[in-house]
């Protein structure tokens, strides 16, 4: 997930001024609206070596009383820390109601760099996300209000950064041996943060990426979540006081920024363009197509179930590309479901019910044409399930989706993208062509008008229920013949890595 | 916890019929109110062979309207069924609205049974006990009420019913080659259990001990507890369909019965008048307090941190145990840190965090005398923090006790119990002599006019908060010479045996 985000968000000079000197007043009130109503406050750093974290503090404390906050750096416990369990160096340092506390590193250190220094195990390290959890909502149920950011940049920047510091005499004693390690470890660190921010992305205590590649955007981001939270808080502690209770402070679940040029985004990023020729098309095709019926062989002989699911645009070209995938295959080793709105029948049990009685046998292959994720995207939108829901989800089909990958089925999920024009394009032709007409009603066009709020219903998808079990491949489908190539490839590598594994 | 539950409860013939007939009438009013409401119910029935499953099974659908529930009877997984994710046979089995789904034997078969005779690995057991917190925790949140019950009898109790149903030809079959497996394992399922029931008795799908010697009572606690869990629920949705919402149908968790009778106790089994002569108790006074001193400097090599705990009623005797425990230690190695009232400034923090300053480093001994426990006792009945607030802290003391115990902490929690005639004669005793006079204080008579509420508080802290990893000890104080024993044997016996585990 992390390393599909789009790092190249950036804030001008001009904007970042205006925008700061706004922010900072701000932010001063509101701390002392929180000291007033005695909200405790707890703000962690976590992030990649050089990512900007001690410059991001820095700018966080300067508007801030300095008779309200404490700032905690954290390294590797030291002996007297060592000597009690590892919570506790962290418990103590909790902040009494009214006052913030900031944590330069934290407690995720011990699912990080101990870890990987520490040789833990695998039951160690799940009971260690386990325990941080609970302290989290421990804190959480206590009254405070808990903001994690993880700072993210690559693994080259990183570099370029470390080269900077070492070429200035005057900072090169920033870069550690510490440091150089870690840079090298990168690949397994970004594995293990990816994990980490999984198990603990929980709705009392949230994480928030930041893009740190350009600092005003990371230092404009960081403020207008601190607040957006805070904000929060502080409304919900008013009306709880007051006695009214309106349905949004009633919700656990945080909402995203309201500039959403702050969120993150995974679509961003891609490069929709891509195409491939004809001729190499009908040869690749060929390819694959002989290629995943041996495979569907293996897994079978290999007793390894399959879910393929696809989601994406409207005529982003989902049949043809199923299709496509199926064309060749033994019938007898897989099935397509199509998804469309649940029947009364189905309306009467748990939204997750009619999936479950779909799941593939160890062996086969499920094909889901739209899946559960209709529940984060035009339930969400169409307001077909409250709020609360669809927040809840993200969290539910994760879980569904560990206790499939747990049991050895190989989870392979597909979003295909087109852009507006393309869509437009498609639409029109399928109005002009006879035999297209079917495809296209007013239904469609509906959903073409609420495209942005789609996108950003999509991104948040893509970020949350990325997982390194069951992680989302976004397919551009501009090029029809592209997409297809890159569904069937992504198939036949994810089940051989898998008969690999075995 | 389990072996520790009075299991002695009886109901009379004559009180059971009146009390059945009422019960049979009430319980299908309230099937078809929430059938109307839509409201799906999960009812699981597990407990030890032949402690009368299918007994209770029998009775409860009698009343109710055949067309409204379904008994899945749950075995081994067929085929079929092991060919796909644990969790979907149990999924496709989930009530749709409206509707009862009733559980004989459930999905705990896989950390039961199947845990033992598959020979999985912790770590597939906690993700087990995860993937069930999961699932019941999206079954509560979809709408479904969540009742479990474990049906209790003793080893040799079910010794006895064995026997007799081979005695009897027409029965005999039903005594299994497995069944007599199990029974020679009961040990070895009791601490599986416990554990099972520690980690998965959540605030959205609780478990409800039934005390099974007696059919009869079983039965109607069985009723009391179905009628109990659904009136809260149609109450809940009721009033949010009108748009009230009472304090009272906010909570997530559960209150106890109202017919307290009906509840699990483990002070109705203790023996108070248990007592030893001052002779003896002189003579184990001197050997176990030379023996302690050398365990305190054993753990210090081993650098094993203790925690010892005490609570009990007011004049149990807990200052003179300290005192006796603590005589001949090493001042070096222990602290007693006594816990009042908090003072403001540990009031402007969570209510754990005074407690998390005062843990032991590794190879020290720390003594509270009284403790975090004040919050299900004290705080709960003087409503020094709400309903919500000390129900949520048997979760939180769990999880704070189990974070001690995985970082290697013994945790030895004593509960001094006297009874009401001992507290009356040791208060006036107190009165008259003089330099004990300031032992007695006006709170002491107002708590012990609050005996009763007391006594059901503490019942309910000794079974939700008697974990494995951090059992209670029940201190009979009648005779204060027995206790000062008990506590120091059982202080030695525990360092012992974790001294031994190294």
């Amino acid at each position: 997930m992390l390393s599909r985000i789009d790092l190249s968000k950036k804030i001008s000079k001009k904007e970042y001024k205006t925008r700061f000197s706004q922010l900072q007043i701000k932010i001063g009130k509101i701390q002392r609206e929180a000291k007033t109503l005695g909200v405790p406050v707890v703000i962690v750093f976590e992030g990649w070596d050089a990512a900007g974290k001690g410059t991001l503090i820095n700018n966080l404390i300067l508007p801030l009383d300095p008779r309200g906050f404490n700032v905690h750096p954290i390294s590797k416990p030291n002996e007297e820390e060592s000597m009690r369990p590892f919570l506790w160096r962290f418990w103590t340092k909790t902040p009494e109601n009214g006052r913030i506390a900031i944590f330069d590193r934290s407690w995720y250190g011990k699912v990080l760099v101990e870890f990987i220094d520490d040789k833990s195990d695998s039951l160690e390290l799940e009971r260690c996300y386990q325990d941080i959890r609970s302290f989290e909502r421990q804190l959480s149920d206590g009254g405070n209000v808990m903001i994690k950011f993880f700072l993210h940049i690559t693994k080259k920047e990183q570099k370029r950064r470390f080269k900077k510091l070492r070429s200035n005499p005057a900072l090169s004693w920033k870069v550690t041996k510490e440091d150089k390690k870690h840079h090298k470890q990168y690949d397994k660190y970004l594995i293990l943060t990816e994990r980490m921010i999984e198990e603990t992305d929980t709705d009392y205590a949230p994480w928030t990426v930041i893009e740190s590649h350009d600092r005003r955007f990371a230092v404009i981001k960081m403020f207008e979540t601190v607040i957006h939270f805070l904000e929060e808080k502080i409304n919900a502690v008013k009306s709880k006081k007051s006695g009214t209770q309106d349905s949004t402070t009633k919700e656990a679940v945080t909402s995203s920024l309201e500039d959403s040029s702050l969120n993150c985004s995974i679509l961003d990023k891609i490069d929709l363009n891509i195409y491939i020729e004809k001729e190499k098309y009908k040869k690749s095709l060929k390819k694959y197509q002989k290629k995943i019926r041996d495979l569907e062989h293996q897994i079978y002989i290999h007793r390894i179930p399959v879910i393929i699911t696809y989601e994406g645009s409207d005529a982003a070209g989902k049949g043809g590309n199923i299709r496509r995938l199926t064309q060749n295959m033994d019938p007898r080793g897989y099935e397509v479901i199509p998804i469309a709105a649940p029947i009364p029948y189905e309306k009467r049990h748990h939204y997750l019910w009619r999936f479950w009685n779909h799941l593939p046998k160890a062996g086969h292959i499920t094909i889901f044409d739209r899946t559960w994720y209709g529940r984060v995207l035009v339930e969400r939108i169409e307001g077909f399930c409250t709020r609360i829901e669809w927040k809840r989800a993200y969290r539910e089909i994760n879980e569904m989706e560990k206790h499939l990958t747990e049991f050895g089925t190989i989870v392979i999920k597909f979003w295909l993208q087109i852009d507006k024009d393309e869509q437009l394009r498609r639409f029109k032709e399928r109005e002009k062509i006879e035999y297209k007409n079917w495809k296209i009603t007013e239904e469609d066009w509906r959903n073409r008008e609420k495209w942005d709020e789609y996108r950003e219903a999509v991104d948040e998808m893509l970020l949350r229920t990325g997982t390194t079990n069951a992680p989302w491949t976004i397919i551009e489908s501009n090029s029809k013949y592209y997409a297809r190539i890159k569904v069937l490839k992504t198939v036949c590598e994810r089940i051989e890595i898998a008969l690999k594994k075995r």
